[in-house]
């Protein structure tokens, strides 16, 4: 049995940790932290867990957490870099669910987050914790950084045509919708019922963190540097993200491979990928689909009128977009089938 | 293996079933019929079954049906009565998940749902199956009639009270409110998403058809006639029933009690239960923590002023109230752990 | 033109007098202030507002209000004691939307609300703003306590069988369902999106603030002291309270009149009220029938199996609830047509 | 007074109607029809109307129609033609709102409907009812067709730009997100509450009606062909309309304006518009501000990193986009002030 903390339980991605981990057959819940709530029963905190996880928060420390075999940090960015390297240094794997080590460059994290990093040194090992891109490297790491919700919706839809050099680099757009759960669980008045209830707004326009590290993942797929246009949007609902992708293709490349190759390489791509179910061509994920399930669903069009490509993506960002994803890179790191704890069929209805 | 067959699998109903039997370690899904949609894949109708239920819709016939070991119906009440008896006379268990094998007496059957009852002679051997109070018959039974889901939640509560003889057997009120799910999967206007959102309305103030099912089962548990006010209220959320549920004490056996003797009494008489709740003393049971999840949570009041004892008792109406319950009937019938492919914790957010 | 004053105008109360008050065609938005947002368009707040309200926000002080006809309190309890007594001392109307001067026992209100009471000495002359009852006080009054919100949906649903000595003094019940803006503007973790979505929960089962106001109200109208077991609940939606209301008729009496009877009484009671709407014998109220509308629909039943008489009382619980009461206590005061600027249908869907 | 009449008014754009005209002070309802309703009160199907509206729905007939004015179609697509004709013989003036004469091209229109066009000879003189565009035109029309939803939100958004020949006319795109209300109130299945809530999803990437229209309307303003993709998201609230619309700027004369200008370009289009607000910028309207308003409300962004130009722009598509524009289109028909009856400020929350 795997032995796991958690440090910063008392978050949408701590809860949705202890959901997927307390099912989980080869894992022990060890301890879970939180500063605030020490020694009170998780369970009180999320009675969904009532009878399910028997732990009390505790203080967050290197001492508390040295039983571990990997800690799972779900904590604001910034907060957790110097407990990350006590962690590491007791030869305790961390998976970080935070945003501290997706950036590369610790200049362009600090330039965006507003603070200086608190453990530079660290990055060279992070390990970016896709495992559709970085598996081999998942299997090797020490450090990992579970991508952030938007950045793993919108990569998954458009890998295999970057990998592939059939899209420009430049013109892409993804305008992606979130449920609030993504806004975090912190007493927000924009996150209010009666606020982000029946209604629904674009943010961040100018530009969202996120950003950087999409732009990160998409260069690197496609071997060049690749700008794009995001644009989040605050859904009225709880979970879910849905991406609507615009791609600018080459055009003598589409029209050789029309729609039947572009829905062909997609499923080629991912054939061997547990959790990227590539639909029928001509399908509407709904993000309900996946509502508390690991996958991402992807469909592929071709706007009639004007022939961009459209790919529509959906995620559930609490789990294929944070803890979800999160445990699938501990299954690899710890060798275990990477779908085990993980096959939650979606909540539909 | 157990082979399942699901009769009637296009209804909110059917595809909890399959979520939760795709998931039993026991099960092994056979065969599911829809006389609509037969030859189209489950998942197809499912998308959050893609990847876990490769079967298509078939016709609804014994033959179909013959290699089955159980076969549950989730269909409309009065649809399934020549079939059930067919599939019967084949040596399969039967689990019902409508109403048409839960009254005992089958004209008042006639007279709440307006048709002739179609397999009367059926009846005297049917369980009903809320295992809380029938573990041992349905151990043995052929036929299971799967409680309804006010009903659930309403017996649950008032189960220790009516068998200790601590409340009067009139005077009872049920307030239970429903999540929309309750309707069912059909295209009615008063389900839409523009008339039953944003809204709260109570209905069937007059009489509902579970008000004889709710009698029926408390006066069991009474040992005398109970009589029961019993509103119902539409609720603008997906899954959930919560009932707030208004009993008379006997003062001086109250007073003997007290709160704390209430508690204890409900504590007790779950101590055993898988499935049943008792939470702290003062809890506001939420319906989300259920959601879901086979749980049904209880909280037991007394309020300050009138004495008046409330008990609150939250369930997933598809689950606990339905699929879930169906499954630990199922496993009863086969002598498997009763907690076998439910032990899904709520999706809490 | 009526010169009107707002203190506390950044909560849900406070927009909602925005709203109603800027379509009043005898009303001059005049000042409103918010200590914290001093400076700031109320507008910017506020975008409905844009191009109806041109004010910014000002220091809550005796002073700033000076050139005001009638100022209104759209503060947290406890908070304006001070001010609306220098209020009332420059001869400017009161009307009060906070809880401060609705109970006329200082000492029961500081027991429920846990301070002391800071304008004891206005207590004797406040006036309990509920047209319905009190018409003729509030004209001549100059400072009125506007309803609560639960008060105002449970006395209209009670007053006619207590005045009339139909139904017992004790025994009565009232399951209330909130929309979340009940909990006001503030950055609560309870009133999140993600936790109020989706669920449904009781809360207060051992007391509520509202319960000693509701009695306060209903032994006035039985002439003999009432009580009542109050349920309040929170409920997935944005606007409305849902009042079910368990009556215990006194049988010989209810006998002699049976339902028309009680239908005919209703409806004579509430002839002469614009905002009262007894609903046809057999109606199931919605409340988003009243959804930002001033009226509050009722519909009376009688319970087949048990006789119970059920009252079901719905409003927006930020108009009849607040601001729009408010509204029409206004009128009264200044002897306008008592729906001036308060014809709002309600917004369905 | 004008006496109105409305076919078809058991909708949501019909009891929208109902809405706004019951509170006009030069309207007087004078007819409104229904064959399935006939006979029975408006206010009992539409609960929100009692006490405002006394009519019954009538059959839909010219004779029935005779006394009006004006009458309204509220009739899906196709279904109205004959009608029409008929009572514009009558001297009658006719208000569509649906798309039957949106289109000039009535093969078009054909193919995109799937039917015969029902009044050819009509197309003609229709005036296409957005006021921003056609004012003086609308002034003298006898036969009105009011734009679609999605249309007007997205006209509004682009029309400066294109009349002023700033942006390419390919290569824009609008990713626009429809409330539920949009699919009308129609027992549909995807229309459900538990099939449309707590989810979003794309539709009819491959081709959706409004696009023609977009596309007429927006090569009127360019004053050449533009072409555009158009996709439409189903969102899990009652009204509003949200479009992102990504707009390929002509990079010299942009630059030139920079940001600043191309704000003071939109403010300059708009000032005189009664129902267009050009916020500040940087701002992001949310579709509750205008939530039961006329008003649209549009913000220019240029994202940072790409210099794409994004503008955002919500209405509520039963308001703006339907029943409030065809009020608005009314008044300056009779030479009313435009903003007569229609300074509803929206519901917030």
């Amino acid at each position: 049995m795997i032995k796991v903390g958690i440090v910063g339980g008392t978050g949408y991605t701590g809860v949705e940790l202890l959901r997927l981990l307390s099912q989980h057959p080869e894992v022990e819940l060890t301890v879970i932290t939180s500063r605030s709530e020490k020694g009170i029963p998780v369970a009180q905190m999320f009675p969904n867990l009532r009878g399910h996880v028997d732990l009390c928060f505790s203080e967050p420390s290197a001492e508390n957490l040295a039983p571990c075999d990997v800690v799972f940090f779900a904590t604001p960015h910034g907060v957790a870099h110097a407990l990350a390297q006590q962690v590491l240094d007791q030869g305790i794997k961390v998976i970080d669910l935070s945003a501290d080590f997706r950036l590369e460059d610790a200049d362009e994290w600090e330039q965006w987050y507003n603070q200086p990093h608190g453990a530079k040194s660290l990055l060279p090992e992070a390990v970016y914790g896709l495992p559709e891109v970085n598996r081999e490297q998942i299997k090797q790491a020490r450090l990992i950084a579970v991508p952030g919700c938007y950045p793993t919706s919108v990569q998954l839809a458009l890998l295999p045509l970057l990998e592939q050099g059939l899209i420009e680099t430049s013109g892409i757009i993804a305008d992606c919708k979130s449920g609030v759960s993504g806004a975090g669980r912190q007493a927000k008045m924009g996150a209010l019922f009666c606020e982000a209830g029946e209604s629904m707004m674009a943010y961040a326009v100018s530009g969202h963190r996120h950003l950087p590290e999409i732009r990160q993942g998409l260069t690197r797929a496609a071997g060049s540097q690749v700008n794009l246009t995001f644009v989040p949007h605050l859904t009225p609902m709880i979970r879910g993200i849905h991406s609507t992708i615009y791609a600018p293709g080459k055009t003598a490349k589409i029209e050789a491979l029309g729609v039947d190759g572009l829905q062909a390489l997609f499923e080629q791509r991912y054939a061997d990928e547990p959790f990227v179910d590539v639909m029928p061509a001509g399908s509407h994920p709904e993000t309900r689909s996946v509502k508390g399930s690991n996958m991402c669903r992807i469909a592929i069009h071709q706007h009639k009128d004007t022939g961009l490509i459209v790919i529509l993506s959906v995620i559930d960002n609490l789990v294929k977009g944070a803890s979800g994803q999160a445990v699938q890179n501990m299954n690899i790191v710890f060798d275990l089938p990477e779908q085990m704890g993980l096959q939650v069929v979606g909540l539909l209805p």
